[in-house]
């Protein structure tokens, strides 16, 4: 019998993050600062000054393996390496040629790919002799993932989370809290801007953008503490990396290559630390017809739908202004699921690589990926979040092309984490509620009224 | 680095169930038939007879070794092996000479151990030509790992959830019509005994005994369905021994060999699983000073305060009378959140060890066991259920003992799953509103008047 489950000893783990900004076939458009509209120096630091040393060299690096610190992989190693899984009950299911691999990250405690960068950043501030951290949330999965990662380097952690999820999902706030966080409703009495907001409405519902200027007025306010966030930005695609380089030595243990690479995109980190370390032998021309494939639902189709244009990373603007694609930084997407897949915008890494033609992407609708989460536990036995359902929907529908075709290519899905957090989606898809939405072509056009204008320089 | 995870590659997971019935020191006391009170053959079959023929003939085998089907294995291979964790983290938290090692089973994609005997009943329900598996579940970790192994293999699954659970608890439900189960709130409309008891009462809370009742019901009269229970009986205990099969492996990938062995009790299956393979080198005198500890709670104590009597097996009589320790069959514990541990007896093989003086057995208190979680959340990462914060509690217990002795124990703990739907009791632990039960020992002595009289054979 063939193996279904690919274990990589811990003492073959990679030790160093993939880092492609010197691999990049051009180099990546400059920040733009968010009040004066002047390119940054690039060679850093991330504005807000609100980073610790650490990362920003990081986010502005060009040596291309950034080492692991051992304190770092001493705390990787309590969940890592994550198992790569070949999908044989899938293929067999879908009476598929295809070859499914899936590397899975739900097994690390917080359930997601989410603590590979906590863990680093945490390392780091404690390192750099930094006692706090601070950081919004929304649904919770970056919140809990941060409390994790400062539970291991006893580091205090305040999450400033929006106060409908606060109210609505109990679950992600008793993580941060069993994990040692303080986790506040924002806006919060705690800072200034959160009295303000608070002034004027007592039970404000709160926004991720009033959430992100809590988090840093905090930060700004103490010298103690650094502001952190866990997608979109290089650093954080870095410390991703890990998953990559991991299934790399997992693939070549099953004697593999995969033809086609899915994830799901909402800023973007999850998936391209999978694919980075696969997408340098596209880039060095050494597997050309290597086929990268971006998902993102219809409600928020940032690639599909959006311009290559400047806009502010948060929708405060508070963020540094980068070139991406984006549907404009005060956009609401409906309300689907998948809350991780809701962002405006886009990692710029990833953006430059499809504006390049390095990576494909594609919009799918919320029904349809339940369907294939659904398939998904019903065969493999994985209940998948909502986000990661996106990646099934593409990578089942590239399985049924295969049976059509008769090729029998190999699939590699990035499945970000687990959905024990989500069933009430599920019940919704089984019991017939749950509803698709479509591309909100007015609302786009609406916000990206609102880029700001940056000089040409 | 050392390592703190131990993979054991699939192609050397054990092949064979270990059945400790052929090498107990003293044959099992025999079943007793519920109705007539007479001893059953002890070659079986398992009263009801609702079960598959192939498990009956596991119930009363002497084959030391029995061979796990490959169709079993392949499935066992989308989870199996789970890791061996060396908790260094703890250890160091804890300042303990202590190598404290955990076998964790919350990586099953139901997150438990359960799944191991779910697959293998409904494997051998496939290969028989049944067609629909029925059970009882309370809170829901069993029906939903039912439900889980009949998606595996093409089989209707109805499950009896008490219905103040299924009210209350939606997430298991959930689960179960995610892996496409029927999971009808009980008492329910749907067998005589459930309309009897709607008649009396539409809003009927329901209760364990009724589900049991309306699950066998269903079974009896239909000719396609069998009837399945998740702890307690030797077959299960037999399917769960893959746990402890594979830490042996795993552990002398460690060069360790455990001192201590602790794990909680409820119906016994998962602590089982873990220490029955080990205690062969007890019962041979290889290691004779191994120790064993079962954990349970104070508001059910069964081996440490219930009489070593003759009593049903159900709270309904319908299952066969056993010898075992038990609290009396109608015995209703406090409402401690490891509903998972709340069983009135338990699993007649550890009685019988237990008596013999093999394991020893201890109670702990349920704020303390969530204190324990909370630390090893905090060091190891992981969320525990409350059944296996029992396990932790003692652990840490042990560990600080060593600290104290300065002796370098090793122990090694059945962590039987994550608590992932469990968070509201943490909850309750943070806020300083979960409270402790003592042992009820009025009500005990109540339901012990109610124990079954069985005439001397």
């Amino acid at each position: 019998m063939e193996r279904a489950m690919y274990f990589l000893d811990q003492k073959d783990m990679p030790t160093h993050w993939y880092n492609i900004i010197p691999d990049l076939p051009e180099p990546l458009p400059p920040l733009v600062h968010p009040a004066t509209k002047e390119p940054l120096p690039k060679e850093g630091p991330l504005p807000p000054p609100l980073f610790t040393d650490s990362v920003n060299k990081q986010e502005f690096s060009q040596e291309r393996y950034i080492e692991i610190p051992d304190e770092v992989l001493e705390a990787y190693r309590t969940y890592r390496p994550t198992v790569l899984h070949r999908a044989f009950r899938l293929e067999k299911a879908l009476d598929t040629p295809a070859k499914i691999f899936y590397k899975y990250e739900g097994t690390s405690q917080a359930g997601s790919h989410k603590p590979n960068t906590a863990i680093a950043q945490a390392y780091y501030a404690k390192k750099e002799g930094v006692k706090r951290l601070t950081t919004e949330t929304g649904a919770g999965q970056w919140g809990s993932a941060l409390a994790f990662g400062c539970a291991f380097f006893g580091l205090e952690c305040k999450v400033y989370m929006v106060r409908v999820s606060y109210n609505q999902k109990p679950y992600r706030r008793i993580l941060m809290e069993t994990w040692g966080a303080q986790a506040v409703p924002s806006p919060s009495p705690d800072t200034e801007v959160g009295r303000r907001f608070l002034a004027e409405n007592p039970e404000h519902t709160g926004s991720l953008g009033i959430a992100i200027s809590e988090a840093c007025e905090d930060a700004y306010a103490n010298d103690d503490t650094k502001y952190t966030i866990g997608s979109v930005v290089n650093h954080v695609l870095l410390h991703q990396t890990i998953i990559g380089e991991e299934t790399r030595k997992q693939m070549e243990m099953a004697d593999a290559y995969p033809d086609i690479i899915v994830g799901c995109i909402g800023g973007g980190s999850n998936f391209a630390g999978q694919f980075l370390p696969w997408i340098r032998d596209k880039l060095s021309g050494k597997k050309p017809d290597m086929r990268i494939i971006c998902v993102e639902p219809y409600a928020a189709p940032t690639l599909t739908k959006g311009p290559y244009a400047w806009d502010y990373g948060d929708i405060a603007g508070l963020a540094p202004i980068v070139r991406m694609y984006t549907l404009g930084h005060d956009f609401i997407p409906p309300p689907v699921h998948a809350g991780g897949l809701r962002y405006h915008g886009m990692a710029p890494i990833i953006c430059h690589l499809y504006k390049l033609g390095f990576v494909e992407a594609q919009a799918v609708h919320q029904v349809a990926t339940f369907e294939a989460g659904v398939t998904f536990a019903r065969t493999e036995g994985i209940i998948t979040a909502p986000e990661p359902c996106h990646d099934l929907r593409v990578a089942i529908d590239e399985a049924l092309k295969c049976k059509e075709s008769g090729e029998s290519k190999t699939i590699l899905i990035a499945h970000s984490g687990h959905g024990h957090f989500d069933l009430a989606a599920y019940d919704e898809y089984l019991s017939g509620r749950l509803q698709d939405y479509e591309y909100p072509e007015e609302k786009v056009k609406e916000a990206l009224k609102n880029l700001p204008e940056v000089p040409a320089f």
